[in-house]
């Protein structure tokens, strides 16, 4: 009985692609980027993984279909000069435990590991407490290199040491560096206090540019407003159903985030 | 040393059965419906299991007889034309960590692996945070095709993603689908707040309509208003025996539950 | 590199003896009891158990050194008619997880296997959340015919479903259960707000009268009132510092508590 | 998949080294004392340690690079008559479950097998919940050999049972005392509201007297001030993002405690 299981439904058509993950996190910033861009691209489905280490539980659709915890992989070729491949992973689940979140991390690696990966980006929020109406985008790198231009495209990369990367975001850098692959992460600016696609939006001006992207922001903004109310309902009472079973909130999006997708 | 210990009693009788779920949740909302249904068939139990990953504790009994955590599992012959066999798992605990309830879920199943179960049917509460006159009853699916059924006894399927379903009766679902069998949901509305028979009652609505059953539900509304008060005081002495013990109080239900069965 | 090491030093002398549990819980009610009458009656230690189930820590002695956390076993032999062989399992901890506090159980009873333990007597604390004068005794058994004995000597067994045992007295009584053998839990009643000597006597007198032994009870009243001053303290320290390391508090006993023994 | 990744570069040139543990724990005060006396005796590094049992994120350094949870190891030879030589085992973390915390001091201890090893020293804060200004160091031991010589330096040892050390600073004395390796934990008095370099240097000034060292203690003082202002303002933020994610803090350290090395 294995604690991962993953469906491998195609070989992704990809050279030396770039890895870009956006798991749900702070904010759920690194999550609606990263799958705004996956949509819009029009990106192929290739792997879906479950795992006993994400939270026990379902979603439930609009439509009143169950949906479960997953990560699936998308890739895309570039079109352009200058662009690059990419392999997405995205899915509406973390692992829940600490060394679950290694053993994911390493097993996200392992799915692509066929697919020449050169570079990984991770995407995430950065909680600041208060309200933020001009998102910073920060970074982090595991090489000086990206550094001159993050910063060219004003991404915050030495402050001063602001403290940790929590979960995948940072555990893909730490073993795709063991792996040979050196990567970055980007983090939007953002309260913290509910699912924030400004802060998203602020990311994907920095990673539309460093890939060389052209993408239509407009569903990404017109939907905010909408999702935020929802969410904030049904989030406070999804946090009511956890603490009435003993357990530990990790995963507060709800399904109404599907509308990015 | 193994995490789960089975021991079946003899072969259920049974073809093409439905799955029933009502583990402790929510309410107990799930657990009191099934109980109440399987009392009342006078369903034979056939099975029992015990395992590591249910919460390390045992249940006192009016008499002073301690009770293991456990799910049974019993069957019931359709009696006419219409009905169909049940095979029931019920009882006072599901796991108390993220892995143990997928592998609970996992193990459930296998316990029916060859009794050919063709759907299953999970129960359960929906807790809203405010006291509920008149439940609602909900419905999450696996398959499109038991909408219509629903939508026709009042059950509300599509409502604009209403979140998750968390422990045995949403992963009971998934690893179903894996194996190729289909299944649904149904969830009572209720404060979350202590049991709720009235909930429970709700479903049963639902559910007897659902399978042709024909039960008697005097029993369990005339003892809800006894069960509740006394059900109060203890969960207020338990919530402080477990804070006391460093624990995470998981399994509410005191043995005045019994009652129903 | 195993859960569990367990140190045999020798063979305990014993027939049919008792298994007589005291382990760390609610006001360590149980604790106390047991490892009085362990020291009262000079029983001989015969094994240690040491587990990476227990809390990660060490407990600093009166003397500035350092004490394991462990589970300690101990034999008495039987001076009397009518009295019985007993063996002790003593100790400052429980484990500290859900799985952890089963696989402890197992072996506890492993480790007594060979020594023909005839019957389980668990000690523990009932917390009712207010101060406690005259506290009761409670009782829950495994077998109904210790019901009438207990009832005898005021135990109150049947009260209407009072919950649960938390923790090794409530696994070692279902596990013994598994392998035939039958036993009992004796709760004192305890505020639950701080180590209670007061309710260890109350165990005690049933215990002695259940065991037929003559013990001395001026040391446990004399050094109760100056050992609870100084664990309030002591406990409030700890508290702070298993906060500040993010650690759940599980086991509050400061190491005043030796003076018991 | 393995928990522990070891790397080692080369063999340390010791004989009969002191083992001296500083990782993370309340007010970061062993540390901050570790880490200063390596930096200022130019230990040399030898072995990087990394585990899934680490907390599941990655440190932001002030360039903006990212730093692995790590523990690593150093060593130094000996000066002058009346030295010994010591092996370092410091770094940004402990393990993060009970579990953990065993498997991880095991694992120390075998890394440093072969280097005969003869004395464990631990370092670590005592939290008693107020501003300490002149802080007092309190110390533990495995044998009773060293406690003159501690008292000589004013180290308290006999107090009365203060209670535990938890984590790797009490679990490393354990598994050392099995293994015949005595040893003692220095714990410096601190709030334990935030990083005390005060109380790591009252460690210092007697840690440097028991190993006839001469250290200068300007940078420690110096930079005291400035890094508790900057720690207390990351703290509050990664706290935030910590409960946003579900998460239980248990290591509070920021990058800006690189100063000190």
């Amino acid at each position: 009985m294995d604690s991962f299981d993953i469906k491998i439904t195609r070989k992704p058509a990809v050279e030396a692609p770039v890895l870009l993950e956006g798991l749900p996190g702070i904010g759920h910033v690194g999550r609606i980027a990263a799958k705004h861009l996956c949509v819009e691209l029009r990106a192929k489905k290739f792997a879906t993984l479950h795992s006993n280490h994400f939270p026990p539980q379902v979603m439930i659709k609009r439509s009143g279909l169950i949906q479960t915890m997953r990560n699936d992989f998308y890739y895309w070729k570039a079109k352009e000069e200058g662009q690059r491949d990419i392999i997405f992973v995205i899915g509406n689940a973390q692992a829940s435990t600490p060394e679950g979140q290694y053993l994911l991390s390493r097993q996200i690696l392992d799915v692509v590991a066929d697919s020449g990966v050169e570079t990984i980006y991770t995407l995430g929020g950065l909680g600041v407490g208060h309200l933020v109406e001009r998102p910073k985008v920060f970074g982090a790198v595991t090489h000086r290199r990206f550094i001159p231009e993050l910063e060219k495209l004003n991404v915050i990369v030495k402050r001063g040491g602001l403290g940790q990367i929590i979960g995948v975001s940072g555990l893909l850098l730490v073993v795709g560096k063991i792996r040979g692959i050196d990567g970055l992460c980007l983090m939007g600016e953002t309260s913290g206090f509910y699912l924030d696609p400004n802060s998203a939006k602020a990311i994907l001006n920095v990673l539309t540019k460093l890939l060389h992207l052209d993408v239509d922001m407009d569903k990404l903004t017109k939907r905010a407003k909408d999702a935020e109310r929802k969410v904030a309902e049904a989030q406070k009472m999804e946090k009511k159903m956890m603490e009435e079973m003993g357990m530990v909130q990790r995963e507060p999006t709800p399904d109404e985030m599907r509308y990015i997708g």
